[in-house]
């Protein structure tokens, strides 16, 4: 048996003068709430509070940063249960799945999923030895055993995570019965959903049309016409508002804004309802709403977040057989200075919105987002997103982008998660690497120690609290 | 009262086997003179020597890095008294911009911005005292009973900076009355001039055709014909090498260069001066003038420096309502090696031409910039500039050219600022962070440590002084 | 005289937590046998095993790694040997040639060049004195009276060296002549070639059409239809593969690859071979047969590597005059998320194929390469190549790749180079730059200990062996 420990000192760095300073911030945040203003959970399971099933069916078969490392190794998406879009039969046996996982966990050496993962099974498991093929079955039997019991439930978990509030992402096309019911629950935990109108706006989506007839019909809007579009749009997201939403979020291919004269967006937009519009047009349409959305966000006071330069579905095999979010979107390269000009020369000065952008191109910090978020009274940038939501990466994000945009015109960390398990272990990672961050700049005398002590709170809790209205 | 202190290790690595080579290494660069070849200081502040007014007319209103910062936080740039383009009033009380000014002190945490204030405040006016909402009057009143004082103006300052020499910038159509001043007061400060011939050479310059004309007027030539041109600018190079100049400045949008034949040079020129040029010609122009000008400094000698890559002005109402250099020039990305060919293919072998190239992509430097500047004898690379002349912009500049380039393809440092209290402290930073770059090196034995004592005094003074030729 | 050591803690952290460990992995891995399965080294050295003949046609005239540098100071090519293509005389005084790189071996300072030179100088042949002017002659007599002796031939050396395999890369025209020599000598030196096809599918290759011809004769097919062509390759596979090959070797420009139907091709090869392919028309034919191979080698099993982004002969003069390969080759930024696309639609979920791609866009790392080779699972990422085949290099690589890739994504190190006396300094850098970055991963808690010293002889010996199946 090779014993599982997490150490004290984990990523912090090792050299005992940031180590030590590092040790003093982190213990005045370790233990302040989570506030998770950007995920992908699924608010059913706060709603019904059903136990989750077994180990595989929590930790791997959900978890595309987990299967998606599997199969670059040649193990087929089949052998690990995920779920084919023709129904056809893929593996059913958890604990065949959780041995094919712990003969093949060297793989994430190295990796933020290696962490989050030993995090998990250590301290909401009490795991106390490391995954390997000898002690795999005793793992899975411990982990099920566990999520059989009602401190396992979802909700049970919340509350033993510190979550003060969550953040869900919906379609405009969602009833949210899952939200209604929390609200009706009488739970005090706090889940609020986001308004994420990717289907409904973006020309390229499966059923783009159906979509925005849907929406109309869930707004008591002719949502076929460009303005009662707009206003179906307005609608739902007043409704979301009034479920907790305080932001929208927007995941589209690039950064692109457009800022159009009425007449042509009608034409774009009856383009896209019949599906007749150019890809160039289609680029255009999703540019305009962005631009739309930042004019109702001046309205209603909802937070924008923009998540472009993900190439969505980049396998076309894995595509067609297990549907989208399947561990093959890809980055790419990611202009913000031209893309964004037509929404910040409408509303780039303006001092009551707040538009949060991420990336999938680093390159962008230094030369692009920092020197934005840096002048723009509406401009801040999220955390590391998704392949940077790491170490590494987060140290690239802070050496990237402090010296020019500050600290405060960052908006602290989310997770942007769907494995609800993960939730403590990557707001530990960011705390963590945050307090390094701040003691190297104490070590290095570029600010004093009373400024990192001030800032480490805010890092982990504050910026994020405020930014997102919380 | 919080104490301001600047450590004397300050930027150093906090590893003591490297600390303490820094320390080594700083002790014999920190005395040398300041060489400072490019920058923007107005050459009247010398030639006139009148004191500076107000702490808040010194450090605020004419350094956009500050109030840019403040800027992105909300502040009003009406209310940081920086004058508006149609004389509108603007807030006049300078107490009153200092005290927001120290009401947002913290948003400069991490900056380099911060680490240049907090050196003019100790080390030029001996304050001792953080500034916050608290000390804001005192350090302010401090500041200005400090600049009534004859060792305060500019030329004692210049003096008391150990500056051996600085280089101004100015357009071939300033007629240099402020350098003839100079030169003709007895001071023995030497303020030189630099060639800066973008108004004269870029199509889409406000006023192009009539900056021609006077370029003309003041050449005693016909500017208006492509060979007229051409000679005025030799003359006015020659003019302003006749008042110290020994480089020409380059501030293009792109690096892109041409090789066009006369007839097309002519075509060209004559769409230019008619305002018909489209966007690609006048781009193909500027292209031709960088081609033009590295011909004529293999005439006269002038080192030629190429800064390529500012989207300048990106946010129209801020320029409509306050004019150029507001913070809102935003780096893009930037490509050298198809841009430079054309340049390169002519006279890219000389061996009595140097050209130095800056970037606003730090990309660039190892996979474009290091290779050309490794290979091609006319090619050096400019220190990290603008947003990059900052601790952490250093090291990636070093980590990221060094191994490619070496470092006799580089040119040391300059400051490329108007803020002149921040000399001193931008060349004393420069200069840690090269010490520390060098004590890493010999302490993980890639140098021996008798290379890194020459080499230090090289890239804080021998490198930019050659390169230079001052 | 000024002594030359290599310590025994060089390139390892100054952090004595770190090196410790390093120091620690090091000590199992740093006499494990080199597999270098991809490199330019001179299969005729072997064969032949004549002695090399002096100190400057060893290590600066075949070395473009030394000569740009040399260069790009001033110094003429025609001085360093380099032969000109027109047979014109060049310095032939080696000495002399000698001694200009003494004078100048300070512009080295901080490369891996010097790096390798002095382990080569020091470990090969014995030398315990820097080079400088004044030790110039000693250090040329040294390493010419060492070359006269027999244990200082090729094939000494290689068993010096502890060269297990190494791969030399030829033409398909390439009758492999050395090789079969190699074969039938009854040394057991193991020297393999890779397929490298570059002069016969790059239509805007020198002489194509011509080279073309050649292959089809020397295969046995009509090449000149689209189908023999097809045939003369897996022909050429075929006989390299009884040669020893196990991988082929493809260096585009850019990473694009075409999947087009068989009557475009036959269009396109048409084209190509009457010279009238557009530049367009000639990328789209490269990325055709990168198509094309991987599905000869889905056949074959021959590994591909695929080595884009170096815009070759970047300066005209330096290739009129010189030839290919004078340190005049610029690397480009590289897309290979649209790039790859066609060819990973087709293959990219094969088991049985592996594709290692390299690159000279270091910004791919994070953003493309490591999230392609972290899902598709063909594709490997190879170590850091050419400029970034250096300690900074290794660790942006690592850094910026291990958190998405893992470490088995990778394929250990290669070499990549024509200077023989380098390589074992070109493998001690990368063992001990492995050894450095585990033992930071250890030091900060990322892994554990025993993991690292599993990890570091499959980074050192493993990955490479069993990547390009040797």
């Amino acid at each position: 048996m090779i014993p599982l420990a997490l150490h004290s000192d984990r990523l912090f760095s090792s050299d005992p003068v940031q180590r030590d300073l590092s040790r003093a911030l982190y213990a005045t945040i370790k233990d302040l709430p989570i506030v998770s203003p950007h995920g992908h959970t699924d608010p059913q399971w706060y709603a019904d509070n059903e136990p989750f099933t077994n180990a595989s069916a929590l930790f791997i078969t959900p978890d595309h940063y987990v299967f998606r490392m599997l199969y670059s190794q040649g193990i087929k998406l089949d052998d690990l249960a995920i779920p084919r879009r023709d129904g056809g039969a893929v593996e059913q046996d958890a604990r065949k799945i959780w041995r094919t996982f712990a003969a093949n966990y060297r793989l994430f050496r190295g990796t933020p999923t290696r962490v989050w993962l030993d995090h998990a099974f250590h301290e909401v498991f009490g795991v106390r030895e490391r995954l390997t093929p000898e002690s795999a079955d005793r793992m899975f039997d411990r982990i099920n055993d566990c999520l059989a019991r009602p401190e396992f439930r979802p909700r049970a978990l919340f509350e033993r995570f510190n979550i003060e509030v969550i953040a869900t992402t919906e379609s405009p096309l969602d009833p949210l019965a899952h939200h209604a019911k929390l609200r009706d629950s009488g739970w005090k935990g706090r889940v609020v959903t986001a308004y994420r109108p990717d289907p409904t706006v973006d020309p390229e989506f499966e059923g783009f049309a159906a979509n925005v007839e849907k929406l109309g019909q869930l707004a008591g809007e002719d949502s076929v016409t460009w303005r009662g579009y707009l206003a179906a749009h307005r609608n739902r997201r007043a409704f979301f508002k009034s479920m907790g939403a305080t932001s929208t979020d927007h995941g589209h291919l690039t950064a692109q804004t457009s800022d159009l004269g009425e007449t042509e967006c009608e034409a774009l937009f009856w383009k896209a309802l019949k599906s007749k519009a150019t890809a160039a047009e289609a680029e255009a349409f999703r540019g305009q709403m962005l631009t739309e959305m930042a004019k109702m966000s001046l309205d209603d006071g909802l937070v924008m977040q923009i998540h472009p330069g993900s190439f969505r579905n980049h396998n076309p095999q894995v595509h067609q057989r297990f549907g989208r979010d399947k561990g093959a979107d890809i980055p790419t390269r990611t202009d913000y200075v031209h893309a964004l000009k037509a929404l910040l020369d409408r509303f780039g000065n303006e001092r009551d919105l707040t538009v949060i952008l991420f990336t999938l191109d680093e390159t962008a910090y230094s030369r692009e987002l920092a020197p934005l978020a840096g002048h723009y009274p509406i401009l801040k940038l999220g955390p590391p997103w998704w392949f940077y939501d790491s170490p590494e990466g987060m140290q690239r994000f802070r050496e990237q982008v402090t010296e020019t945009a500050g600290f405060y015109n960052t908006v602290g960390f989310n997770d942007d998660t769907r494995a609800f398990l993960s939730i403590p272990a990557r707001h530990d990672v960011a705390r963590r690497m945050d307090c390094r961050f701040l003691a190297q700049l104490v070590a290095e005398h570029k600010i004093e120690e009373d400024e990192a002590f001030e800032l480490a709170p805010e890092l982990a809790y504050g910026l994020a609290k405020r930014a997102y209205k919380l």
